[in-house]
């Protein structure tokens, strides 16, 4: 019969898309937790600039606060990210092909971070100004570092969520709208912290670590249907 | 019995068998998250060649273009490398010694994509031509690097599907005939990019571009036998 | 009925709450072996200071002790967190999100300690005292990057275990208590490694090779209440 | 009753110790994969000595042949350990303790594999003797780089094996006794690798290469002893 012969196919079908996010969420894993690891690699260890001049220790390791406050703001950052991406990947119940692209596109920024971050520790501090425009350059495109994901991420979303494609079926409809709320706004203040830093650079910084303590606050839990009995 | 006292035996060795592709496939997703993560340490923060000198951090972030470029083509390139190999695990249901050993050799070439992606990304762009070669050198040396892979990927499926040693066996002969026809089409191209940039840089590059935008089209779902009734 | 009803949302929830766990462990695991792996790529391959200069590769090599010793402390420093987080996950039955955020700032600082490390590797040895402290400098700046991830290890356990938030319940509280009684202890004593490395950095740094030596011991089993019949 | 009231702690105990041999599979995986991705990071782009000299980046990526065959060997090399691993694995039933810090001691050694890989890369070719001796100290340190993880290997199979502590009990004798004598044998061929490398680096060298495509063969299946009925 049809079906007997029909249900080898389906077999491989229905676990291959169970296999499918949980490789994908793997992978994504695997890419946050390298990306994350990896920002320490950009801290050099201070060497003299040569062997005659005065050198202490103590001084250069002070001297690279920048660093450490870039190393802090970008783990932080990438760790929230990964929460939330462990945290919406409750949310979606299926994966397509567009969707896999998409979560690349995401990764290929999270995985673009480290360069951005390394650009601000190195001219976020007030020493050697080659350019009045340095400090202000290196925290605009840091923001725009922050802003790439942010609106990778409001892609994948608004594609998976759009007449409930990807995502579970019992989400109510007002928990995903207030979800649409925050990603969009996330972004526009991304956008924001971007414009911000080409007047005031402190400001612009500001505005990136507001965003990132503003994401330490635990997410709503999802909220769905209710059937009525 | 006979029966009885072999069947610990058999345990052991079915079990093996499912945990072998699943350990290949970890262990193949573990080098594509690092390898594709890695992409980034390649692009150095730009510093001015001497204190004396005038220095733009704008513009020396901008003039690394080519390192962008770079970055975008060979993480998106592992990236559907990554999805593809994902997509041929489901068509295959066994391992062996020799399988194994060609996803290895399969490995290794994806590892080393960030060498030549590198060396584009510091020689694409025109300025300080030590030599004429130097920008087809670059191009070419990326082309056979992009190459590698794609040959190693073929040799595998070859290798699998030959006599249906490690496939599902309940796949369609044209659906296989299809999957060799892309896999030897893929190879040949690339062997002709590493060719043309011989002649045209420019065009050998486009060629690169061009497959990987063709390769980020959907794959077609796997076509079964049907049993008839 | 109203817990039919409920039923997928608590199935989700179940399900969830399970994943959560596992997915919190493979990220750190991710980030361990990371870390661990990175340390090398500290050691950099000797090679003359000029051309004209005499140089001696074998020399060179034994000369690298001090990065050879700092490797393999850190490598089994880490090492042992990640046997000991591996434990202590067996205690936890549940996550909620502060617990989440106290494990992501233990995994900062155990990605933080490939710096301190390299800083150590660096400045130990004896050749070219650029200032009488830089070795007091070394020293005390590691002294700090082992005493971080063992204060926020603490941390996460004074969380979890306050009220048995999220650790088994059927743990004996004389258990529990010894637990305390160690992580407390381990924080003090990398504490007066700090200040020890500021009057003598060998002692100093004896402490630290100490301590690592200690938690080479096996982890006491899990004790646990036994209902009375 | 006592029984009743025990199990909930032998269930934790039971799936502990399953739990326990995955991931320490998945943490060496993990750390295996990393070592392996890492190793492309020392091949660094050609650049010119000077911006006034003739600079050939082709011939520039040629003369980068040792890196070329350090990365191959050294690749091939940590992927059979890797495949060896995942075999010998198959034959542990259970961890203990000094088990998992003895995998820990050999995973310290895989990880430092790429250090001795880009010290042979860095020496092996003809140009700039610096000293006679310098190719010969370059093998010799290489041929060490791969007898710790084998010696390492040997020491984790007798502490298992022996009295069959850790082993699959259904494993028969001869089998066991011919791992032990392929494990010590290799142990020895390695030493053997080292002490010729300081007479002639050249036979040195085609030691290691041999010993990694012997190895390219594929292990004897397990043999079980077969219960009599």
């Amino acid at each position: 019969m049809a079906t007997t012969a029909d249900r080898p196919h389906k077999t491989v079908h229905a676990s291959t898309v169970a296999r499918d996010t949980t490789r994908v969420q793997a992978f994504s894993d695997g890419v946050f937790a390298i990306a994350i690891t990896l920002l320490i690699l950009e801290i050099k260890v201070p060497r003299p600039a040569s062997p005659s001049e005065p050198f202490s220790l103590l001084q250069s390791l002070l001297g690279l606060w920048p660093s450490y406050f870039a190393y802090v703001l970008s783990f932080v950052t990438i760790g929230i990210y990964w929460a939330r991406h462990h945290y919406i990947f409750m949310l979606y119940q299926r994966t397509d092909y567009v969707f896999k692209l998409l979560n690349l596109l995401f990764l290929m920024w999270i995985s673009f971070l480290p360069f951005p971050t390394d650009v601000l520790a190195t001219y976020l501090s007030d020493s050697a100004h080659h350019d009045p425009l340095t400090q202000q350059t290196a925290v605009t495109f840091y923001a725009i570092g922050l802003f790439l994901p942010a609106a990778s991420r409001t892609l994948m979303w608004l594609y998976a969520s759009r007449a409930r494609r990807l995502v579970d079926p019992r989400l109510e409809e007002g928990f995903m709208r207030r979800i649409t709320t925050v990603y969009v706004g996330t972004v526009v203040l991304y956008a924001s912290a971007v414009l911000v830093s080409l007047v005031d650079y402190r400001l612009g910084l500001a505005v990136c670590v507001g965003l990132t303590l503003v994401y330490l606050l635990p997410p709503r839990a999802p909220v769905y249907v209710r059937k009525s009995a």
